[in-house]
C-alpha cells in the first residue's frame, strides 16, 4: 500500500511546504525567547487555577469531567458576554460560541465560509496560523498591505473596485487583527475601521475581527469594529489566551446567530468541558480588571525595555513601529536576510521570528523580524537585543 | 445583509436537517438516563484528578498553562503507546497523534481523506456523530448491515464487487466500531475481521477502527483489527473518555506516519495542553489495570441488571443482543415507533435514544432503541426499564 496515494493533493502540498518544525526548532530552556507569543510566565495564574480546580471538583464532583461539563460553563459564556458588553459589543446567547482558543474560532469560520472557489482577503503581513488555516480551504487569498495606521483600506478599495470592474469574484470575508496586530503591533485607525465597514457593505463581504490582544492596551482602547457594526457583517474573535493562560484554550466567536449555529454544527464534541469549567470557576473568584491593570503595566514596561534596547543596540538603518499594546514589535532591518540570521541568533541563545513567515508569498518580508516582549523578562530582553544587535 | 447567503448549501442543509437539540432535549436532573453514553458518575475519578492538578501545578507552575504544555505531555503519549503495545498494536512516536477525544480523531481522518467526490463506508447502524461528521464532507456514504457477529462482511464484499464491476468508485475507507459497537453492543467476529482486512487489500481501501469501548470487556478482549494489520491500512482510534473521564477529551489516532503527519497539519493549535498535562499526571499515579478491573465488574453488573429487567418487564416480542462489554444494549421492539415513544418516556422520567438516529436513512431503525447501562445506577436501570415496559 502506498500511504501517500490516499491523501489529497492539497494536503501533500501543504505538508511539503510546511514540514513540522520548519520555521522554529525546539528551543533550549536557556534561550531568550523573543519569538514566542506566550504570556509572561509570572503572570500565568497557576496557583489560582490550582485553587479553582480544587473548588470546582469539591463542589461539583464528577460533573466537570463529563461531556457536558459543569453548570458553571454557562456562567463562563455570561462572563465573556459581560466583558464584551463593556466594549460595546452586545450579543445575545445565540450570538456567541465558546471555542478552543482563537485558532479553533478561525478554523470554524474558514469551514463555514470557504471552499476552493472562495476568496478570502487578509492583511500583509498577518498571523501565520490564520494564513495556514485559510490555505487549507482555498488558494485564492488577497493580501492587502498595512502601515502604521493598520490596514491600507485605500489599497483594498482599489483591489475590490478593479475586481468588480473585471467581473472577478469578491472575497467572502476580510480577516483582520485591527488592534495591536500580530505581527506588526500596529492598530487600525478609527477612520480606516469605518472605511473597512463601508467597503464591506459596498462589496458585500464579511469582516472577521481577530481581537485577541485588545485587553492589552497600554493607554487607549480602540473601538472594536464589531461595536461599530450595524448590519451583522462582523464576526468578532476573542481569546483568554493572552490575558489568562493559553493552555486553557478558551476563545470565542461573537456574531450573527446564523453563523454561530453553523460554526456550532462543525464544532460538535470538540469542546473542552474540564478546561471550560475550570476557567469559569477561576473567573468567578478573580478580579479580572485588577489583573489586567497589572498585565498592562508589566507589558508596557517590557515593551519600553525592548524599544530602548533597539535604540541602543541596533544600527540606525533599522526601524520599527512603536506598539500601543499587545505583545509584538515589528522591525525592519534593511539588507538583512532575517531567515538566514535566525540560526546565528539561536547559536547566540536568542530567538525571533523571521518576517517572511507572516506573508503568503514568502519572498516578501525577508528583511523584517517579529520580536515579542511578552515572555522574556526585561533583563533578558535587553540582553537578547544586545546579542541580536551584534549580529545585524 | 442576508446572513444565510454567505453559508454554503451543504451547511444550510445540515442545519435544516439537524436543528440543535432535535433528537434529545435537555434532561431534568431526576430523569433516569438510559440515553447517555456517559461513564458511571461514581467511577469518574474527580478527587484523583483534583490531586493530579495540585501536583502538576505545584511541580511545574505555569508550564502546563502555556501553549506547549507540561513536559509530562510526552509521557502521556508514551503511556498510551505502552497500553496499545499490550494489545499488540505497536506504533512508534511518529505513528500516533493525541486528539481531543475520538470525535476530533474521526473529524481529522475525514478531513484528510474525504471530499465531495469521495466515498466512505460505514456500519448500519453506527455512531451518530461519525455519520454527521462524514456528511460534512461527502454525500456518498455506503451503509453495510451488521448482525450479532458484527459487520456483514459478505454483504460488503457483494457491494464492492458490484461497484467494481460497474466501474463505480470504491470507498476511501471503512469506518467500523468492531468491539462492543455503538449502538448495538455487538462485536465483530475474528473471521470477519480477517475478511474485512482481506477486502481492504483487494479493493484498496483503508479501515478506520474506532475502538473506544475496547477496555470494557466483561470477559475476552477481541483482537484489534489494527493488531492484525500488516500493510498499514488500519487507523486505530481510541479514547480515555469511557474509562477515565470524557470531559478531559483525550483520544488518539494510531496509524501510518504519513496519515499522522497529515492529521497533525489540520490539528494545529487545537490541542489541550492543560487537560493533556493533567491526564499525564493522573495516569502517572494511577494503576489503570486495577481501575479497569473495577470498571468491568461494575458495568457487567449493570448490564446484567438491564438484561434481567428487559426479560422481566418487556413484552416477549421484544429482542436484543447481549453485549460482552461496552455501554449499550440494542433493543428491537417490533411495531413500536421509538421516536414517538420518546416524549412519553421522558414524561415518565426515563430517556433512551430512538434507533433511527443511528442510520443514514432515518426511515430505518424506527422500531429500535439504544439503551445505555453505563450512567444510571442498577436501581435506576430496573425502575427505568419497568417504566419503559409499561409504555411498550
Amino acid at each position: 500500500m502506498k500511504a501517500e496515494e490516499f491523501l489529497s493533493e492539497n494536503i501533500k502540498e501543504a505538508l511539503k511546504n510546511n514540514p513540522p518544525g520548519a520555521w522554529m526548532p525546539n528551543l533550549p530552556k536557556e534561550c531568550i525567547r523573543l519569538s514566542s507569543g506566550y504570556p509572561d510566565p509570572e503572570l500565568v495564574p497557576s496557583s489560582e487555577i490550582k485553587k479553582s480546580v480544587a473548588v470546582l471538583l469539591e463542589e461539583e464532583q464528577d460533573l466537570p469531567l463529563h461531556y457536558i461539563g459543569s453548570p458553571r460553563i454557562n456562567r463562563l459564556k455570561e462572563q465573556i458576554m459581560k466583558r464584551l458588553g463593556e466594549r460595546d459589543i452586545r450579543v445575545s446567547d445565540s450570538e456567541i460560541l465558546i471555542t478552543s482558543g482563537a485558532c479553533q474560532a478561525i478554523d470554524l469560520i474558514a469551514r463555514i465560509f470557504l471552499d476552493e472557489k472562495a476568496i478570502v482577503a487578509v492583511e500583509a503581513p498577518t498571523y501565520m496560523e490564520a494564513l495556514e488555516i485559510f490555505q487549507n480551504y482555498t488558494k485564492q487569498i488577497l493580501c492587502v498591505p498595512i502601515d502604521e495606521d493598520g490596514l491600507r483600506t485605500d489599497e483594498l478599495e482599489g483591489m475590490l473596485a478593479e475586481r468588480k470592474q473585471k467581473g472577478l469574484a469578491l472575497p467572502r470575508f476580510f480577516y483582520t487583527i485591527p488592534t495591536f496586530q500580530n505581527p506588526t503591533g500596529t492598530t487600525m485607525s478609527y477612520e480606516r475601521r469605518k472605511h473597512l465597514l463601508k467597503l464591506a457593505e459596498e462589496f458585500d463581504f464579511l469582516i472577521v475581527e481577530d481581537d485577541a490582544y485588545r485587553e492589552l492596551a497600554f493607554k487607549n482602547h480602540p473601538v472594536p469594529i464589531k461595536a461599530m457594526d450595524k448590519s451583522g457583517r462582523v464576526l468578532h474573535v476573542g481569546s483568554l489566551s493572552k490575558i489568562v493562560a493559553p493552555g486553557m484554550r478558551i476563545g470565542w466567536i461573537a456574531g450573527a446567530s446564523e453563523f454561530i449555529s453553523a460554526a456550532s454544527w462543525f464544532k460538535k464534541d470538540l469542546d473542552h468541558p474540564f478546561a471550560q469549567s475550570t476557567m469559569a470557576a477561576y473567573l468567578e473568584n478573580t478580579n479580572l480588571d485588577e489583573k489586567l491593570h497589572t498585565l498592562r503595566a508589566v507589558y508596557q514596561a517590557k515593551c519600553s525595555a525592548l524599544i530602548r534596547s533597539l535604540e541602543q543596540y541596533f544600527p540606525k538603518t533599522v526601524s520599527w513601529y512603536v506598539p500601543e499594546g499587545g505583545y509584538f514589535v515589528w522591525v525592519k532591518a534593511p539588507g538583512v536576510d532575517t531567515a538566514q540570521l535566525l540560526p546565528q541568533a539561536l547559536a547566540e541563545g536568542v530567538s525571533f521570528v523571521p518576517g517572511k513567515y507572516f506573508f503568503l508569498d514568502q519572498k516578501e518580508g525577508s528583511d523584517f523580524l517579529r520580536l515579542s516582549f511578552s515572555y522574556a523578562s526585561e533583563k533578558e530582553i535587553t540582553a537578547g537585543i544586545q546579542k541580536l544587535g551584534k549580529l545585524i
